[in-house]
């Protein structure tokens, strides 16, 4: 049966969203980048990572544990490295640090071609794509990663989670050539552990090669698994490995305690983030065939990818752009009616009025 | 039955190379670069991409076709932007490209902490891993991909190959923390086309998902397989766009034609490179748990990783740091006896003096 969404205005949900933030102590200006993502998110169709899954982390994770600090102010350590920054976010909220890098990144690329901001004691930025999707849209390729929250994935051959799902994201200024940017954003374990735990009440099987048990055996039952696979075998751990090491030389500790045992007070907890940001005509020699733009060089080399029989393919992205198209074509946020009653128990912890589910309107394909 | 393997000087072995490739037209320079990075890879048991791979693909793709161009000169683009170089490389040996990229990427990254080459007009540089992981020995991290020679991967549910195998390389400088650089460095493809070819002689099937036949359909068959699919189903898919995005960016055209068909004047049939180097120092927060120093963080981070009942796993490069530990104990670069006869018929096409196999010492463990 097709879930039925209702159209919720995003102003409604903005309110609602700044206010759930402000009733935790985030300030105005936290409340309202986190209103923003919360909003971009769900305007794409991003819904493991929509408001309400970012205030779950919150309460789980951040100021509900020792996370998170509202109200914290970013330090921007001296450097001697131009196109280079290197902050201690303090835990500040992670969308404000991620969009407040994201620009940074993007004066430095105008000047030197590539800029890069690390970030240490960082908190959860939750959605990747989310960031360098909105730096491809302005014209640049972008790319972060960060180390994420829990350890739960095992190195490839090994037994014991010690590493985090660790994602990569990375945006390209395509619009021009094909409607949307390419957006190319996931974690680097085959599955998530949400989706391990859905699929266990579902009575359903893991896919293969997705998790461990306890003992460190490959296993298809989603209440047995203890932990879980990267993607691509030795591939994807390497690609994994990354954000450790990067989390290593910016500052971030040993991935098995970051956001755990917080009362080792010897040892570091936080996350880090790295971010990245090169202008294209930075990479452009601006000889291209036919004598094409480079932009008209990029859809040329898209459309010979996605031509000869492949016209059928998606590129990266693509999905999330027909999610905003959706949500542009019914003027709004699209909720399902479990989502609404989820939102009003917010609405009630901070004293906000609720949403009349059956007053909204029913969302069109 | 176990390989034998016999010793092969490195004096012997460069002066064999350099003269195969100055018989071809090389100049003295690039010839010595060539021997350089074959020796490099050798010496790390990188059998796929030895001086005997590298002067097969000159003669289908380079010097004896029209990719490669012996003598050629690099042009340095004018940019505006400070921590960039664009170049077109007319052709030029890859192997002399990349040394020189890596180098002026280097240059940059100590002032501006990170830099980045872009290449335009290239023709393949073999083994991306050589070059990330000389940097990273150096100091540096080091990130390299480039648009493979021939398309050969269909996209991610697609029927016809438009993808090249798009390689990418990442080498990092741990060699203070775990005895050896930390090199990721792998093809988007799940196996290599060569691969194909060999289980087809031998009889034996492919892995799953690892290649299609003529019409699109998954085959395990070696002897149907027309395309190989790329690792990770979508991811990889992801991963492997990124080069030719980047490559459209830089110059490249449409990946079909690469390297084919170039009677088609008006089009483009080279391959890009990209090159980027990190300084550690311009990622560093400084504040290390327990007083660590960046390098004491990073072996503490893969202690952690490799710890817990996983201390069987390997680290990315430690397979080629066992080979090149294998190449110092026995004194030489090893060679098996059909590969030695290989390098005799090269010397024979150069007039130089044939390797005596019986001769050369057998290599120990």
């Amino acid at each position: 049966m097709k879930e039925t969404f209702r159209i919720v205005s995003e102003e409604s949900h903005n309110e609602l969203v700044a206010a759930a933030y402000k009733h935790r102590g985030y300030t105005e200006e936290e409340a309202a980048y986190a209103a923003k993502f919360a909003t971009y998110a769900s305007w794409h169709g991003i819904r493991t990572h929509n408001a309400l899954k970012a205030l779950h982390l919150d309460h789980l994770f951040g100021s509900g544990s020792e996370g998170c600090v509202p109200g914290a102010s970013i330090e921007k350590l001296d450097t001697r490295f131009e196109a280079s920054q290197v902050w201690n976010a303090n835990r500040k909220l992670g969308q404000a640090t991620a969009y407040e890098a994201l620009e940074t990144c993007i004066e430095l690329a105008d000047k030197y071609g590539v800029g890069q901001v690390s970030v240490d004691n960082a908190f959860h930025y939750l959605w990747g794509g989310g960031y360098v999707m909105e730096a491809a849209k302005r014209g640049y390729i972008a790319y972060t990663n960060c180390t994420a929250a829990l350890a739960e994935v095992v190195p490839f051959g090994g037994k014991y989670p010690t590493l985090g799902t660790n994602p990569h994201s990375w945006g390209f200024p395509t619009a021009d050539a094909v409607g949307f940017p390419i957006v190319i954003d996931w974690a680097t374990s085959v599955i998530a552990m949400g989706r391990v735990q859905q699929l266990a009440r579902e009575g359903a099987s893991l896919p293969p090669n997705a998790a461990v048990d306890k003992d460190g055996n490959i296993t298809t039952d989603p209440k047995a698994a203890a932990a879980l696979i990267p993607f691509g075998a030795h591939k994807g751990y390497g690609l994994s490995l990354i954000n450790e090491i990067v989390g290593g030389f910016i500052g971030g500790s040993l991935p098995t305690v970051r956001n755990r045992s917080w009362e080792l007070k010897e040892e570091k907890h936080t996350a880090c983030f790295y971010f990245q940001v090169i202008h294209p005509d930075a990479m452009s020699a601006g000889a291209f065939a036919k004598g094409r733009s480079q932009k008209e060089n990029i859809k040329a080399v898209l459309d010979d990818i996605l031509g000869h029989g492949n016209e059928n393919c998606l590129l990266p992205g693509q999905i999330e752009a027909g999610s905003a198209a959706r949500s542009e074509r019914n003027g709004g946020l699209l909720f399902s009616e479990a989502e609404i009653a989820a939102f009003n128990e917010l609405a009630e912890e901070c004293a906000m009025p609720a949403w009349d589910v059956a007053g909204l309107p029913v969302a069109k394909d």
